[in-house]
């Protein structure tokens, strides 16, 4: 079953920026598609912000196994329609990958219920992701650690849920630590955050990154058909208990009633 | 240290519904605060859904440790603005105890990133809360099980996610299963669910119900002084660094600068 | 890839009661083989308590993906030294699901590290087997819940670890629920307690039981090498160091000394 | 109420080696001893491996509320039934506080179920302690970090399940980094796991190292009554069942017998 896969950028920095434009010359979106693709498995597209509806039209995402996300100066203009049908289809089982700043997008925000705040120095310094559960899914292949030459410093506080599991650690050197690589599950989409990749040193040209970014969507691909009615909350009426019981009490509903939302 | 609970409640039922109004003839929330105020050590107080701010000015959201909150068929009246306030005022180390039919509020949806979707039945049957987790701080001195007469059935899958703890589970005559307590963390502040409370049956004059109140109220507050900037991602200069670092690389943001959101 | 799972079984009861026999007539373990078979992807094999080293000599261990474990009245016959074995071979990344009464095995209890206890009765009584996490990698497929006839009660408290993911929670006739579907994880070996499986009652034979434990099985494979050194703790001398650091300080050890265990 | 704490020192560095003695000269239990004794609600006694059954009989253990455990050189020396007896009382409901090298002790891989295994040097390097958590009750007054001039590297992977909650990283200057502290649950029981604390430097006397054993003593305080029974699994017979159900089906048990172990 091939996975379908959307990788998601603001595509902003690139087209302002020289100096990301040197490093992603068509985009950051298009560097992740292509790392995405050397597995055949995955059959790939992306979406960018300046797209009708930022390219994620329901009928697209309803064609979408694994989302990938990446957004920094322009999370503010991510249409609140968009936002949430990409959470409606989180939790029918559409699997997410947040990326880096894509810490403070809206719809990360909105699945982790929680702030999502951080402490940031671009400095240009020395990361280590160290891989706390090595044989997890989305480590596998990776090794120890994954050395990067360059990264944004994130550290600790990250002001997230307690997660499912903790998968990457990363060391800087000035000093921090940052929990990179944490799994979520919401209704039946499973999220992954993992913060390497910001968009002035190659990060998502880095081997073990893509790796990583594989393994990821292929441990976020929930194959279920989609959970379509996963917010509703429908009646059980007396009738169709499974166990025989008889009405009591007083009611505030008439049979068949909707529930109050 | 004195606790300084709220007990919120939309405040409609009991002056509309004959069959509420003569179980709660002054509304559930002053029957869940006389519940609170057996405790010496809580301080209590109530706010409704008509009073300006719905009674959650800043100012008190402040001055409040723990929040307990019971909403119906008016989720949808709750302002937007209080819901954020209160969502801060959770991350930044309030405890919330949300009770019953407030798994569709907003504020609790809006925590947990989820539908929280169930499925639902008001046929007064039996209901019996058991203790999977019989001596944590929220089940101490309830026993093996609450035993309820009459109870409205919320059946599973009940789309939240997975729980720090799960501390109760509710068995249903008609033949479901429930979740019935759950603890969550966001930033500093503990989240408590608790589902029993239906508004027709008299399930907060119970006397084990009431001492699960108490006992929530007690492990949901957090004594350390509020983490007011727990949304804010600020950054540590190269000169603050714990290490000493060099600045390296490219970059985007100038010296001193604030970061996206 | 195929998977390669044994099924482990006492295999006592079938041949000493009758009542077992008639429903297992060659053994709970061969009934459970051959629902795994109808998985064109996983080969499975089974061994048997009264066998040399109970059929999980080292060499077998370290060929098989995933082990099954249906014990009950002989559990302190099972070598302790086999117990070692399989809790290492689970740490290097084997997966374990022990069904029922397997519970109180040497190996559950050793892997959960907790007593595992919980309450029961052998009344024949219905039981219903919800999907709280209708679209976990286990639960696929089986729709809401699964009926048995007759069950036998295991009733909560079930004094087990707090669990990665509750996937199933049983309702019985007789007034108890129980978390019957657990998910674990040590080291790089997934593990998933299932409760149903009564020697009396012919709950192997159901389709949708059927069907969980071949979800089981795929899910708790993982496809890495094994993790040989799992549990050694490895000198990093200050030559390998990712940084570069000078010794300091007193040190009770000498260069490429071992650590104590 | 006064909660009883016990320090459980091996005592044996401190009289072997120099180096040890000249930081801890009573020995590290007498230095934690008198960190805790600072909080008035604390009585601290301590036990040590060359006692009589460890100072651990069952009698001293039946009126401790929290263990700290501190080993390293003799872990094999310890008694098995002592430690079946620890593990036992942690899940009746008391404490455990698991220092330093104490993650290879006999009790902390009972507990785990897990290897426990870890890469370290001795290399008097900077540690720095990151509060990921930082308003929870054992980090509270810490402050953002703990910075200690020379630590034990203790370095991921740690080969422990996945714990309820972490709260604190470190960050070591030759580059690795560690989850430094580790939440856990059995039984009634709480577990916290806290590495910085090597013999030869000087850890326990450092002011927010102690404050941080105070919080974890009170945190991981159980004031309910001991779960006597917690490891026994006691039948409920159809006569005691809480709905009205009739015994059916096949049986191995006869009415009132005991289930096997």
């Amino acid at each position: 079953m091939t996975i379908r896969a959307v990788v998601w950028n603001e595509f902003l920095h690139e087209r302002h920026d020289e100096a990301v434009r040197a490093i992603y010359p068509d985009g950051i979106h298009q560097t992740i598609a292509r790392a995405l693709a050397e597995d055949a498995g995955i059959s790939v597209s992306t979406a960018t912000l300046d797209q009708a509806e930022h390219g994620l039209e329901q009928a697209r995402l309803d064609e979408t196994d694994v989302l990938l996300w990446w957004g920094h100066r322009a999370h503010g203009d991510v249409s609140d329609a968009v936002v949430r049908r990409v959470q409606q289809r989180v939790a029918e089982g559409m699997g997410l990958i947040v990326l880096h700043s894509g810490h403070f997008s809206k719809i990360f925000k909105a699945l982790m219920g929680s702030p999502c705040s951080l402490r940031w120095r671009e400095a240009g310094e020395r990361e280590r992701v160290w891989a706390v559960n090595p044989l997890h899914p989305i480590a596998r292949g990776v090794g120890p650690c994954i050395e990067l030459a360059n990264g944004e410093m994130y550290g600790e506080p990250f002001v997230v849920p307690e997660p499912l599991e903790t998968v990457f650690i990363s060391w800087f050197e000035g000093g921090e630590v940052f929990r990179s690589g944490l799994t979520y599950q919401r209704g039946a989409g499973r999220i992954f955050y993992f913060s390497p990749g910001h968009e002035t040193y190659p990060i998502y040209h880095d081997p073990q990154i893509r790796t990583v970014l594989r393994n990821a969507v292929r441990w976020a691909h929930n194959p279920a058909a989609a959970w379509k009615d996963v917010a509703v909350a429908p009646n059980v009426p007396v009738s169709a208990a499974r166990e025989t019981i008889v009405q009591r009490g007083a009611s505030l509903h008439k049979a068949g009633e909707a529930g109050f939302r």
